[in-house]
């Protein structure tokens, strides 16, 4: 019933986040697979499912919910032994086809069966899966995930194994996608050419193979953190052994999603090399270096603003406080004020701590403004408790164009800063002064060189061609509304 | 967690109920679909579903459990209107794939969505699925209704309507079918050219065009019975009224199961134009009539054996009785008594009534012998409440082959029937004598003649080619096991 | 949520079922006792409860929901060992009150632990409470069985046992009552001096012996059936054996609830040396000599009016027919049509077997006709199945008057018969004839002999007195309202 | 079944929250109640309740669970509207008798209904219960909350108000309690005359007179703070306005639980004039003085250890940083590793952020050592992840004795302190240096001057006489176990 209950708004929405286990013995690798995707569940709080191959057989459960919601003990227990675990964790949509759209998808072929987890949007999906229909091929979901899947059976028809065939495909697959596959006997994992996703590999002391999106899920299954996948490349592991295929890197340039460093990521996570928390202190020292302020006090939007508010405090030298004490027990489940209430001043999410900000002239750091609402009711509490001047800091640019590359940032229409100067949303948000994170500083999150970032939704440019207008449409709305049946 | 409790052995099943409405104008049509489901429930108690179409966009439910639990309130009033529904029971299986193989099943292809539900079984399924797979077709289920879907799509890719595509699937399809399908506009009804399924419409006062698997949902929509579809028949309503197509009607000879009318049909149900309710009444009456006994009271196990019983009572002159109490809050979350528990005496779904049996000649009526397990348990019962002589009639001959068109008879070796004589069944489950109806009685259950029906699990022939064993291993084994990758 | 469900309307309630374990040697009671409660669960709906009794250690879960929903396998599996246990299933109530009143209750007194299980209602308990209160006692639920707790305990401060203090308290209570209570070493039965309510005892082969409500549930456990508790009877077990006390018996008239026989018990059972199932026979042969009709087919209204058609039929020679087919997937959780729906014939619990009634002068026996309203839908079902003409039989006399024993017939002022004639309410219910069994036979349905029964709701008038007006306010309205606080 | 769920180990418990709120109209109450049960949340996740008083008739819901998962939408909604509102959520017992214990409880009697909500323990409860008893008095739970009730009830009899009875009753009761209670009409609120446990009350816009055990609950429900009630006042409200009594303060030294400080209350809430934030930050400077080191990075275990963390480096000067990332998805329902898995590094709760300690001198706050366990563990991650030094510094003197007010510290002989010295506790939880607060500091949280602090659990001493050893027994086992039933 959790579906049916309000949801709070968010605006803004990773995709997803994959696992995958190779354990050289049999074994029950159901809870281990459940504890990496515990730390990977802020990549997505929609649905979760895992994939236990058992030689060959394949025993999978996915559903709507949170990963402990849909694996209660007597699941994972009934989830027996097998070599491999793929597993996945997807965000929250809406409306019917939830249930439908849950992953890691198990599809059957000519070959056996072949279960996979998936990251990202593809660019060409649209064109690929017309290709397919037009043939008189069926679709269960309106994912691009079924249409990789499609893609690498039809390569897999010419082929010579699995992993040639996953290379074949990706000459076609065109987008973001970072890809956890398992045949009936290995386990593969594969990047994009752009490197738009994370993807790393660990190992554990038993010489168990893990890959996962972060590597706090490594750190959680007790893996050590070997690598990241290279843009572009295939590992495979088998009782054979590991095979790299590196055939498709450095065809594209680099192109890391920089909000992976700013929001999504974990903070004890290191991605390509970097330390995500490192980056986010980084990105307050940035600001403090661009949009100086003289202030008394500097604090951040719980969780994902405290650590640029570290960074912005110590380079500016003004204190750091924790200005909000942040109710941990919302969760899905909760039944939210109405806006009558809210009117009368019902709060719960987030409370100011009145001692560290009364009187004071706050500099508050937080890590975007999509629509602005949230904060402009973060900033009345402010002020109800008592700021003297709030100067808010955000540490990424305005956010300008939509994503084509897996995560859901509002509609264009919605989004704040493609309507108003800045000057205008600090207004509207009600604050003292705003700056935001530039475009030239963004990119040097991770050391003074640019090593190859995303920056479209800024306004950085699409790195590859996007879906037209039609194509677009055609994932979002109902298929099948307004198409004649052609008698 | 329902599906995590232990099951109570069940030995036979009915594989599906199927249903469809069609509305002449828009309308909330899931509730309605609810009830139809509540009144076809007997005929699958594992998954429930319901797809309603609201003008070419697909709302689609269906997940494990019974009507009500896969449908609670705010369930259904999220469904919104419509002006198609399909809707679907399915029959208890095992293991992980039943969450995956829940129906209506919905799918996209070139023309736009297609929902469909479907009661039977293919025999030629293996050889039609081979074929795709073999052009890189990917199936997400193990069942033969995906290969159904995939086989109209392909035929649509030639076929100039929705329509002709299921006419010209159907040149390819072999075995039992009754199927219910909503492309985005029309609502089509077909039912296999053997009529091994029953499927049934009628209309409701207010223009809603029904078709169910048995006249029992009609009444609890509240349509008026119409007809039986013809084996072969398709049905196709749309704006534009409705169209049948009977060019396949009449190919082959006609095979009802004659089971559905022994126990599967529920006894209000009225199946190609036979009362369920007295055709059981008519088997018991050839029981008084091939296996008389002097006796004292006839009693039927309940339910399915009362009608028998009171036809047996009938025919015999010997007085009926209700010789059993039966739990009637028993259902599937019920934690069955241990065997160290049984055997202490610890009884709960069915009790005799003493006062009726106590000294009594008991003629006892159910309509099957699976295994004989809880038939000798049921007479120890009887015997306990002081029987002094029991004389079992079963209303069917002995099952001794399997079922290929979609019921689930206990596997071949398991069957007491195909190791044992009559007089050694009677030894064992304990009776004083022991009578199964005779086959050339069965086909009379409607009337003197008879109007064909299939009788291949009591030894009668198979009406088609049967799938070969290893065609058969391959639905029920887990696929990919023992295959090799090919590399 | 079940609680917030909509539920079916029922008028009729039985209060409670009762039960009780002894064990010789420490064991596993709670799965026993579970199984029992089953057996029991037609006489309570709303909530169930067990309390196990280790060594004076107590262990208790009880909460509103069927038993099966009460006692899931963990929380069975988690209650466990001990040598007493003691359990009770409740009838429907509503309102915020459901939680507070689960039985069997727990109270901590002088001497220890006490549990106890409570079928019946009192008369004076207004009085007992107003006194207890006024020394200020304080109560935590609105039931008597509080009072009826309170009562023994204060008798204990002065008896030498606690079978004597529930038999001093047996001095002060009045009304109905059967109970079952564990002392910390002790369990014990006692049933009021009219013996309204039903108690029996009977004993495994292992030693252990039980009390319940009906035989019913010692067929469940597997104990042979000894006898009833006399009127008046206090039989209390322990290590050194088994004591009864009947020095309160002969002191009032036997009065057993005849309602027990015609609706509330289970046809398998046997109360007070009569079997259900045969008193039922018994008032449908009463029926076809008070009111005799030429008609075609007798049947009854599932389940309760099958016994009684049966006996109107032998006894009338007109042919006897299972005339509906009953729902039996319908739970509470179900959700009924709406009353528009009704009109266009939606129709579920209920379905007429069109070929047994079509064209026929049918019989139609049910044992009570309260408001009307359900009866008259049945009937509607009847005609439009074709039923020719519809001849009612009722197997009791209509209610006129309210219970005070322990049942929860609908208020006096909705009951039907108290408006109307004979005459009037068939024309209300759209009958051709309608007969009541008359109050002369009613208390002759376990033989020749009148045995002893209640009628008071027949208008046989009340065997002891019955609380005045507001004291029967006391118990229904919310206790507090309208009060003074006394400043 | 959350019930069954295994729980982490937590040694360290707040007994409850209270919360009580007066409506000068009706309307509405319970979703504010619920906010500010939410607000409490973290004083008491076993159990929650809200009982709703309009005009004399209580509507109440208590279970065990999470506020959120009490009280659904529709649960909320069914509550009605009412002019009072008493809450209460509780900590973690385990056993059968937590459904049992759930609060507010709702008692009746002569003057009509009560509902109370209690924090603390009583010292002489035991031998208050004791003389109720051997009048004959039942009780239906084991906790002082219905002994309190009993008390003040029994007062009741004499005293002219329910105010008066409640100031009679404190004349009686010994020990710790904040209490709100409705009467039919009056909303009062009472804190013991030593003040162990905070309450405070605050006014809405509306007129709505809120109490609260921490002042988050009432910025929760839009309510303005006004003061905490003095220890020994008693506050009353009803439609003649509030009504302060005085006549128990200054009775007794004033002894707040300083571990409210120290741990138990939100870092927003201000408690009895101090910020529970700033006090946190004044522990840590104090740590740093008393415990000075040389080091590169101050880090707090989250949540409890991050103020003072920010303390300590304020004061010493050396760097803060956030060294561990919180998964914060763990709930309940959460599935521990097995202590095999944790040898294998799965560990999942806390992260260490590596490039935050990597080669670093750490100074590690915390706010307690209860067994040791956890931290040994928390130190093994940070070695892990490559710290050089660890020099833990712990926010509070070290445990010794047991807590009587309302506090459920692990027994004495499971605390780490009190079988090993400071140097001994160091070696064994892995750090390289381990320092305390002083018992000197500890009382100077809110200032230079002692306010009156309960420091009885760090060895300063019991404020009242504590219960003799069989008394605590009594309510900690089985009531009724070998005891003889006296006959």
């Amino acid at each position: 019933m959790n579906d049916l209950t309000q949801r709070q708004p968010r605006h803004l929405h990773e995709e997803c986040g994959v696992l995958g286990l190779y354990a050289p013995t049999r074994g029950e690798l159901a809870p281990l697979a459940y504890y990496g995707l515990y730390a990977l569940q802020h990549r997505g709080q929609e649905s979760a499912g895992i994939v236990l191959n058992d030689d060959g057989c394949f025993n999978a459960w996915c559903d709507v919910g949170l990963v402990n919601e849909v694996f209660p003990r007597e699941r994972l227990e009934a989830m027996g032994q097998g070599t491999i675990a793929v597993g996945h964790v997807r965000y929250a949509t809406t409306g019917s086809d939830r249930k439908r759209n849950v992953q890691p998808i198990v599809i059957n072929h000519f070959k056996g069966r072949m279960a996979m987890a998936h990251n990202g949007n593809l660019t060409n999906s649209f064109r690929l899966r017309q290709a397919l229909e037009e043939r008189g091929s069926i679709f269960h979901t309106t994912t691009d995930s079924e249409v990789i899947a499609y893609t690498i059976v039809q390569a897999r028809l010419t082929a010579p194994s699995i992993e040639a065939a996953v290379s074949a495909a990706m000459d076609k697959l065109e987008g973001a996608y970072s890809l956890v596959i398992s045949s009936p006997t290995k386990l593969i994992a594969a990047r994009d050419p752009y490197g738009f996703r994370p993807l790393c590999m660990g190992r554990r002391a038993d010489g168990m193979v893990v890959f996962a999106s972060e590597s706090c899920a490594l750190d959680a299954v007790g893996a050590v953190f070997e690598r990241d996948l290279l843009p572009g490349e295939i590992v495979s592991v088998s009782h054979r052994g590991m095979v790299c295929d590196t055939s498709h890197c450095g065809q594209r340039p680099k192109k890391l999603c920089v909000f992976e460093l700013i929001y999504f990521a974990r903070p004890d996570s290191v991605i390509d090399g970097a330390s995500v928390s490192l980056a986010r202190q980084r990105a307050g020292a940035f600001l403090a270096q661009e949009h100086p302020v003289e202030a008394d006090v500097v604090i951040g939007v719980p969780d994902s603003g405290l650590d640029a508010a570290l960074g912005y405090a110590k380079a500016s030298g003004i204190p750091y406080a924790m200005g909000f004490t942040k109710n941990k027990y919302i969760g899905r489940t909760f039944i939210s004020p109405t806006q009558s209430m809210r009117e009368t001043g019902v709060n719960l999410k987030l409370n100011p701590i009145r001692a560290e900000v009364e009187g004071k002239r706050v500099v508050l750091i937080d890590d975007s403004i999509v629509r602005g609402t949230t904060c402009r009711r973060t900033i009345q509490l402010l002020r109800q408790a008592g700021a003297r001047e709030i100067h808010m800091r955000v540490s990424a640019p305005p956010f300008v164009a939509p994503c084509f590359y897996g995560t859901d940032i509002d509609s264009a229409d919605k989004l704040i800063a493609n309507h108003h100067t800045t000057e205008e949303i600090a207004d509207i948000i009600g604050v003292d002064s705003l700056g935001y994170l530039s475009l030239e500083h963004v990119v040097q999150l991770t050391g003074p060189e640019n090593t190859g970032f995303c920056t479209a939704c800024f306004g950085g440019g699409y790195p590859t061609e996007i879906p037209g207008p039609g194509e677009k449409d055609r994932f979002e709305q109902p298929i099948g509304r307004n198409k004649s049946d052609g008698e």
